[in-house]
Parts: structure tokens; C-alpha cells; sequence
């Protein structure tokens, strides 16, 4: 008998009639053999439902409020969940997180899970029931205060749980059918992978890619879970992440795929006097707005003025803010001029073949040139190229780094509507 | 400095504007110098909301589930107070039941109170924090289950923080301004009374009266926790539970009020075999199927038969049940048939004066007579007289006893919209 976690995210729990699907499928993996734990996310809209509720009440909610606000989402998910699976004939019992033992810092709203003491959910297994687990939220370790995990929390709510009961695989059904070369909707003939490492899964999900979040393969690569990413809406059998790149055979594929980011902007600091210490204090001023920095460059100083200028990239949602905390950091740390661009799109190569070819940089240059699209910052890893560029020209840019590497498949991708959360 | 606890229904945190009201008048209390504690219940048709999607995925759900699922209500309600009094300066910290240390039995659905350890709400007193607690909800004392209370719970759950905490009173916030000798929407010049003991406040739930729910009087008897039960659309001083009839001043008022239930229906048993025991096994059939009974009366057995007719009311929404269990008892039970009567009505006269005054009951069944009210069933208790009659006389007869008995008050009671809890 396998032990088998699967995690269902706000869409496919989005109506009553589609939590009665999810228990379906669910029944039919434990009739197969199985036992089953299951990590739900709150029903579709919900969650913005009690945003704008918190909003109508208070303009700065405080953030332990907000995290006994949000939990109820999945509270309601995962006990409808569990009523549907036992209308079908099978036992259910449904876990909050605290229940489940996910244990957490207690960064609220925020929380990265510290440990996870599944006794509860042993116990349901044990008597022969499908554990049901509220996906997103714990229990801080220290203050015993309810916690969410932030964006991305279900799917490493599934992947700790199935690391702690030491499962046989993780399954994140999603709104397609695994993971691809490229983006469906840009490249028509993107090919479906069967299998990916974690490295090229963190690097694909680190520029773009939202088959999976970030922090849960980093997860499931620390604990050595496999991880298998399928669609809810049929049987395919979806895309394995799992094993590292030293595993991998000598004639694997040079390049795994095409990754592509929108949610970037740019903001350069001209005029930035060049002693030690000066680019740091920049940096500093962007993390205490609690923002996080994707690329970075740092031009040639201008040897007359002694001043150079540094590049970054961030979310875009932060940009605003940054801008803000720069200006005013401004008489402090003397640069010249802070400018923004949001109008710049992020595209990445990622395989781990690529370390051995050090040919790979040269023709994605070749073909990125050939289309047009001039490269504005460059950044690479040891499996992965990215290049910030203009967003006008990121399709182009997608279609013509899958065609120079040959990643295209046999047949067209099917592409579904609706997001992967 | 004293210590108040307050419970806020439904009603009065319907929506976002209700609920900022509501914690202006938790300030308010709090800036008057006071220690606050509150229990409050899930926002207006949350629950009915959550039913329903409960209805859309199982015919019948697990009464576990189900607890989880209502219990998210106050989630949502109490997260949202606690961030209202946040924006208005105060700091506000919100508690489930089980974090408030309501440890209740394992009954789901109708879980009762067995013992509160409020550790934590302690602690946030003690740190100068309002706390806010779910009302309605718990958690079982052997399973460590989630538990809801029935009908009434957050009443109960905010006199039992109150006992627990040793709080100077329980405010029962509500949409009427306090209890009055009879409902002010049939009687016009209905009094309003400032002060009542638990034993008249029992009766008068009991009856029919919806200000405050039994089972929070029953506890609030126990532990000699005064309660006062106010609107929350105002700030009158409302009606103050507390005292027993041993307290009362000679001088008293021999009556308190005319109380009326429009809920029960009546079921007549005919031809009952008049042997010991059989009347048992009848309301065996009605207990099976857990329903409660109120009033019985068994007729004098006809002589030549040996048979006799057994007549109870029980809650019209449990009518059809028990006719459908009895109908399928009789071969076994032996009866003749059962007849279902819905258009019934009870008028209760409510006093712990009447004790000493052997009149009452017949200035009562006068009273009824001269408006040609003809009494069904009558029942008695040390300070209760209940009476079933035809529904449509129902009002006539709240009247004539109020008038009867010299009730009124000298100015019109102010009626509101909305219901009491």
C-alpha cells in the first residue's frame, strides 16, 4: 500500500460541484490501494471576499487578525472536501494546520514551516480514513498563534506533509497537464516534459514558470520527495520532478526549456558615487521596504566623475515603494537620479545539460539578435541564462530561444483557462 | 477595575458598518476603565451560507465536518472585530473557542459546556488587550475535536467566560431594549423591567420569550453570574438577570410577565391500551427519534375499552418525525391512530409572586374565558401557568392575561426591527 499526498489548489475547489470532482478522484485513489493525505486550498474567490472584508473594517489590518481571518478560507474548503468524500461512501476527517502538526515561525503572513508532527493525520491513516489538511496555514512554534504560509503555501503545505509521513509521492494537481518547454500560449508546439530535476524546477519557478512555488520544490529537494505536477482535469500522468542533476545520463537533452516573467520592473540609480560600501547602502534602503531583489548590474565607473550606476530588477509590485525609500535615502547616500521602468519583460534558459556546453550562451544571444530584441541586463547561473528586455518583444523573444534549441514537441499542447493557483 | 464581558449576536455584526459600531461601543467600554472581554457570534446569514454549500456536496454530512465548517464563521467575524478596534487605537486580540479554553463534550452539533480555562484570555487582560472569543464553539474534552454548542451557543459560551473569569457582568447585547412582561409587538403598553430573577428568566425562555437562551440563564443560575441583557442600538441600562426567589422583597410583584411560543405543534395518541408502560414506550419512540417533549396530558381511560388518549406538543419542526416514528411503532404499540394539530399557540403567565397566592390560576382560566379562549392543554409550575389554545387566539389571550393581571406600563414600548439573536 503507497501513501499518497495530493494537493488541490483554490480552483479546482472553486464550486460545490467541483469539490464533489476533487472527492472523486480522491475516493478513487484510495480504492486503488492507497492511503491519502490531502492538502486543500481555500474555495476560488474567497480569499479576496475576506480581503476586501478586512478592508471595509480597517485600513492596516493588523497581521495576526489577517492570518485568523484568512484560515477560515480553507476551513471551509477542506470540510466541504471531507463531507463530499464521505457522501461518496469513504471516510474523511478533516485537520486545520495546527491539527496537522505544521509548526511555523511566527512571521504572520509570512511563516516558514519549522517542523511538521503529523500524529493526527497518522492516526486518521491508521483507522483507515483520508486525512483532509487546511493547506497554507500552521502554528507558530514559540506563541502558539495561527500562521500563514504566504503565497504559494499549499503546495508546501503538501510537500512537508509528504516528506514528514515519508510518502511515496506528492501530487500537485493544477489547471495543466505538468510542466512545459515553454508557455503553451506562446509557443503552440511547447513540448510536455515527463520528468525534471530540482534544480531546473527551482530555476524554471524562480523566472516565471507557475506550475509550482518556489519554496515547495526547494522542499521537496532538501527531503528528497518526488513531486508530481498534474492536471485535475484528466488522467495524464503529468510531470515527475524529482532527483538531482548528478543523476541525470550523459545524453539527456542539452536544455530543459524557455521561461518567461512579466511581473518584473527595472529602476537604475544614476550617478552613484563609486566607493565600497555605497552600492550596499542602496540595497539596504530596498530591503528594509521588505523588498526583494531579482538581477543586478553595475555599469563601468566613469573614470572622470568617479560616479557609475547601478540596475536592478524587483517584483512590480514593489516598485512604487522602492522608488519612494530611494528618493528619500537620496541626501543620504548622494546619487543622482533614481528611474523607473516597468515596461521590461524577463526571459530565461534553464538545463542542466548546459553547464558542459559553453556554447549555449553565444547562440541564445544569436537568436534573441536575430528576432531583434536587444538585451538590457544579462544574468546567468551555472543552468540558466536570463535576460531582462523590452516587454513588447518577451513573446518574441520566447518562440525564437525554443525554436534556436529545438525544444519543440510533436504535438500541440493543450491549454486550459483559469489560473494555476 | 472591573471586569465585563459582552456578547454581540449576529445581528449586530450583520455587515462591515455593524460591526464598526459594535466596536466603538467595546472601546467605549474599555476607555470607561474596564477589562473587556467578548464573545460574538458569526456575521448574519454566514451560517445559513455555509449550510447550504454543506447541502450542495453531501445529502447528509458528518456532524464532525460540519461542526468544522460552522465554526468558521466566528473566524471570520471575530478576526474582522479584533482589526475594527485595532483601527479605532485600542489593541484587540481574537481567540477560537478552543485557544479561549472552552472544553465542551464530545456531542457534536449540541456540545455542552464542561469547563473553561481562559489561560490566554487572561494573559491578553493582563497585557492590556480586549479579547475577542468565538462564540458558539469548543473543543472536546477527550477527543480535542471541534465542537459547536446548538441553538443559543454564544450566550452560553460568553456566561461561562464570565463565570470563569469572575467577571462584575455579562452584557447579552441584543435588538431589544431589555425583557418586557409580555412581547411589546402584541401588547403595545408592555413593561419594561429592570431587574428579574434567574428562575422567572428561565420560565420565560423556556415559554417562549427569545431574549436570552435557557441554557446561558441555567448557567448563569449556577454560578450567580448576573446578566444584563441590553440593545445594542442604545445605551439604556436594559434588564439585569440575577437573584433567586428567596432574594425577593415581600412587596414584589406578584407577576413578571405573559410569555408566547408559536413553535410547537400537538399530537394526540387515541386509543391507548391503559396498561403500565405503554405510555413509556411512546415517548421512547418520540425520544429515539431526539426529539424533546413539552407538555403531555393523558386523558381518563374510557372504562369500557380499557383504552385511554395521550396528547403532547413538541417543536413543530420535529412534528413530522415523530408522527412518522409513531405511525411505524403502532403494530408494537398496540394504539389506535395519532392526529397532527400545527395551529396551536402557548400563552405562559410567568411570576414568582404566585407562589403565595392560590388566585392565580383562577383569574388566569377567566381571564381566557371572557375572550373566548378555549384551553386545550394546561400546565403547571411553582411560578408558571402554560396553556395550549388555537393559534389565532394566540394574541387575544397574551392580551387579556396582561390586562388581566395589571401588567402594563405607563409609557409605549419602542419596538425594533430584526430578530434577537
Amino acid at each position: 500500500m503507497a501513501l499518497v499526498v495530493q494537493k488541490y489548489g483554490g480552483s479546482s475547489v472553486e464550486t460545490a460541484e467541483r469539490i464533489k470532482r476533487v472527492a472523486e478522484r480522491i475516493v478513487e485513489t484510495r480504492k486503488a490501494g492507497n492511503d491519502v493525505v490531502v492538502a486543500v486550498s481555500a474555495m476560488g474567490d474567497t480569499t479576496d471576499d475576506l480581503l476586501d472584508l478586512a478592508s471595509q473594517v480597517a485600513p492596516v489590518p493588523p497581521a495576526r487578525e489577517m492570518d485568523m481571518l484568512l484560515t477560515s478560507g480553507e476551513r471551509i474548503s477542506m470540510s466541504l472536501l471531507a463531507m463530499a468524500i464521505h457522501a461518496l461512501g469513504a471516510e474523511a476527517r478533516s485537520y486545520t494546520g495546527s491539527q496537522a502538526g505544521v509548526i511555523t515561525t511566527s512571521a504572520h503572513g509570512k511563516a516558514r514551516i519549522i517542523d511538521v508532527t503529523p500524529g493526527r493525520i497518522r492516526e486518521a491513516l491508521d483507522q483507515g480514513a483520508i486525512a483532509i489538511v487546511a493547506g497554507f496555514q500552521g502554528v507558530s512554534q514559540d506563541s502558539k498563534e495561527i500562521t500563514t504560509l504566504g503565497r504559494g503555501g499549499t503546495d508546501t503545505t503538501a510537500v512537508a506533509l509528504a516528506a514528514a509521513l515519508n510518502a511515496d509521492v506528492c501530487e500537485i494537481y493544477t489547471d495543466v497537464d505538468g510542466v512545459f518547454s515553454a508557455d503553451p500560449r506562446i509557443v503552440p508546439d511547447a513540448k510536455h516534459l515527463e520528468q525534471i530535476t530540482y534544480e531546473e524546477m527551482l530555476e524554471m519557478a524562480a523566472c516565471g514558470a507557475k506550475v509550482l512555488h518556489l519554496r515547495s520544490v526547494e522542499y521537496a529537494r532538501r527531503n528528497g520527495m518526488p513531486i508530481r505536477v498534474r492536471s485535475s482535469f484528466n488522467n495524464k500522468p503529468g510531470t515527475l520532478v524529482t532527483g538531482s542533476m548528478e543523476d541525470l545520463a550523459v545524453e539527456q537533452a542539452l536544455i530543459t526549456g524557455v521561461a518567461h516573467d512579466r511581473s518584473e520592473a527595472k529602476i537604475t540609480v544614476t550617478g552613484v558615487p563609486d566607493h565600497p560600501g555605497v552600492a550596499a547602502r542602496i540595497f539596504r534602503v530596498v530591503a528594509d521596504a521588505e523588498l526583494d531583489i531579482d538581477m543586478v548590474v553595475q555599469n563601468v565607473s566613469r573614470a572622470v566623475s568617479g560616479r557609475t550606476d547601478i540596475t536592478f530588477t524587483l517584483p512590480r509590485t514593489g516598485g512604487p515603494v522602492a522608488v519612494a525609500a530611494l528618493d528619500k535615502a537620496k541626501p543620504e547616500i548622494g546619487f543622482e537620479s533614481v528611474a523607473y521602468d516597468e515596461h521590461v519583460g524577463k526571459v530565461s534558459l534553464i538545463g542542466a545539460g548546459m553547464r558542459s556546453h559553453p556554447g549555449v550562451t553565444a547562440t541564445f544571444c544569436e537568436a534573441l539578435a536575430k528576432v531583434g530584441v536587444n538585451i538590457e541586463i544579462i544574468s546567468t547561473s551555472e543552468i540558466r541564462i536570463s535576460v531582462i528586455c523590452r516587454d513588447t518583444q518577451l513573446d518574441d523573444a520566447v518562440r525564437a530561444l525554443h525554436e534556436a534549441f529545438d525544444l519543440g514537441g510533436d504535438e500541440e499542447a493543450v491549454v486550459y483557462a483559469g489560473t494555476g493557483r
